[in-house]
């Protein structure tokens, strides 16, 4: 089947890969509801593909599982148990699109084949063959596809990781040139900032593939950075959207993931994130000599602990200097051990750990071109009286560092001055 | 790998193929007691292969599933859904196996594969491939399998309806050239009586197919009969055997299933059965014309009610004759409005259902050429004074219905009567 060209409202025949999470098809009453999604998009004439996560809480039972047993990561044994959820939810799925008079067929990862390197636990993909999907869809059918999954070269299921799901969905929608990839989950699209904390925070209706990767990145979870990253190498157009309302794809209810391109009217800040996971830790007086960095990082970086934004201020005389670092709010006192078992080849006067920090980011591709984005964020929280602890900043990103207890209103202020509150 | 010979206490190495159903993986604890157990086997020195059904709960809960979806029987979907029950059992024994430090893989039907026709939900299992399972067990690994099902010639998955895990465990024996298959089950042995009613009952050391089938049928559902169909067509040497003592197949410890030539010593009477499945429907003054039992059996057969026993009488005039039969005690009221449905057809005086009725049945390959069996029978509940309704009689068993009040007394007097009664 040849790829069409699309746009909102066009009626001509598409192809479509819808996929839908563990809360989406968490009961057999939701699958009925996901399978009533599945016939409104094939009324319109459309060729769906669907991929499906386990039923919610599956696979953590099967994780447990694997786990008493004595594997608490990938393995052929722990894939082979763990990717069962994703078998059972598109059986189901096909059998509830059967019983309201939809063809449809399930698939599983060997069955397709999607193959995979040997990496179980975290497989990547590889190649995804695509004649018996695109047989499928001729035939009339729907194909449900297993997520989560594949085969390795020695015949053995692997899976990809928690949420590979999303990126089986992405992986076929390139592999078979689909129009559309709808990404259902358990929230209407992607937003300026948390609406929890945020009322006025707004929908986007279209955004970037690299700004959702930095969203992605800060705690707005809405999507698996791998997916993203994925979407955006192959161009696959992702809508996200919720599966818990009464639209469809074809509606464009969601926000659409798009190249940069493809937006003509760019805004100069598209949102304002909030991480919470963060913790900070300052070494005071730290002698000012070459490789005092190496030391410093090289043994969190050997046991494994994720180091985000690293600032070094000079002291006054030039022969000392303090190190600050961010690092995930779990591994503050694991920091501080390894640090301090460093003491003596470091050489540092003290360290202040500080767990009270947040994460406050802008983020929007339009500020490529705009100056000023950065001193407007130092502007609006000098004037709330929020000081600014640690500053990042990538291409189409501005981090900063404050004290939690101002984080509502960093982030309600900040929202409101680069003009993202909804009218 | 040879066929070799065996005795019992032997020492070769052997080619043993194991069998733990679901109360014997019904949770984690339980499949680390089935994992020391092959342990013992490995150390012994022989080839392992396992088969193993679901965890006990598990199969029940996907068939619900399905049922909830729509679909009540075998489909391709249906079977693709049921199967994970034995998917995830097979992954997780061999975690268990692998962190006690034997080295072993999990086969599903599909990696093995097992060809089996495209029958869903009740699939025969066609061809097995013995090259994967060779290639494992000469490599030194348990070769644990997910039974109850194979792969269709379209590459989907099929199961081969409840219990057929079993049959697996049989036919990969079969294939192999297994010099034994032991059925780990929750009972550890087949008894000469229901030991619940008839103390006196010994375990069985060694029984013939075919009085184990009759054994089967008769509701001691210690095997699935088509297991023993096909070990009795292979030559495949069972051991039924508990998995929930300390012993293992290599001890001897269960009852062997083995072919008529093998018994030197034997029994008259090997057994006696009870089955309390039965009801009893007399029709009384039927007309004595040829053609009246088809009237009477067509319709209930193409009804799906499945008769056992049939007595016709012919009464003093030769003109009326009463027509006594027997349904699954389950079955009685449907059978009732079949046959009430046909009076006009078939013409008869009145109905006069049983449902009060059980089924006694002595068993023996030893009765083949030894008269009195049955006048033994006859005789000893006589002097009981139990009466006799019908009797049916095959090559090596003797069935009688009696009335359901007499059925503990009438199976411990013909325990002792025919010296089946422990020492």
């Amino acid at each position: 089947m040849a790829r069409t060209m699309q746009k909102n409202g066009q009626k001509t025949v598409q192809k479509i890969v819808q996929k839908f999470g563990g809360t989406s098809v968490a009961d057999i009453d939701r699958i009925k509801a996901v399978a009533q999604k599945i016939k409104r998009e094939v009324d319109l004439g459309h060729h769906i593909v669907v991929v499906v996560s386990a039923m919610s809480g599956e696979t953590n039972k099967l994780v447990e599982f694997a786990r008493q047993a004595g594997q608490s990561q990938g393995s052929p044994e722990y894939d082979s148990v763990v990717a069962t959820g994703e078998q059972v939810t598109s059986g189901l799925l096909a059998i509830c699109l059967q019983t309201i008079g939809v063809a449809a067929r399930s698939w599983l990862g060997w069955q397709i084949p999607i193959r995979t390197d040997g990496h179980h636990g975290r497989a990547r993909i590889g190649t995804i063959e695509t004649d018996n999907l695109d047989a499928c869809l001729d035939a009339g059918e729907v194909a449900i596809v297993a997520g989560f999954q594949g085969r390795d070269q020695a015949g053995r299921i692997t899976t990809l990781g928690r949420g590979g799901s999303d990126t089986t969905a992405v992986a076929i929608a390139a592999a078979i040139g689909a129009d559309r990839c709808d990404i259902y989950t358990d929230v209407d699209g992607v937003y300026t900032s948390d609406p929890r904390i945020v009322p006025a925070a707004r929908k986007i209706d279209r955004i970037t593939y690299e700004e959702m990767l930095e969203m992605a990145s800060l705690g707005a979870k809405v999507l698996q950075t791998r997916s993203v990253e994925m979407a955006m190498k192959h161009g696959v157009r992702v809508q996200v959207l919720s599966s818990f309302d009464d639209m469809i794809g074809s509606d464009w209810p969601g926000t659409l993931l798009v190249d940069e391109e493809e937006i003509v009217e760019k805004q100069l800040v598209s949102g304002v994130a909030l991480s919470r996971d963060e913790a900070k830790i300052t070494l005071i007086a730290v002698p000012d000599s070459p490789g005092v960095a190496a030391k410093v990082f090289g043994p969190l970086a050997e046991q494994g602990v994720n180091v985000d934004m690293i600032v070094q201020n000079i002291s006054e005389d030039g022969r000392q200097t303090d190190i600050t670092f961010t690092v995930p709010r779990g591994d503050i006192d694991s920091a501080v051990s390894i640090i301090e078992a460093q003491r003596g080849e470091i050489g540092y006067g003290r360290l202040a750990p500080d767990a009270t920090v947040v994460k406050i980011s802008v983020v929007g591709v339009g500020m490529r071109t705009h100056a000023g984005v950065a001193l407007k964020m130092f502007q609006t929280l000098a004037e709330k009286g929020i000081n600014i602890g640690v500053i990042s900043t990538s291409e189409i990103k501005i981090s900063v560092l404050i004290a939690e207890e101002f984080a509502e209103l960093a982030l309600r202020t900040l929202h409101a001055a680069y003009d993202l509150d909804a009218a």
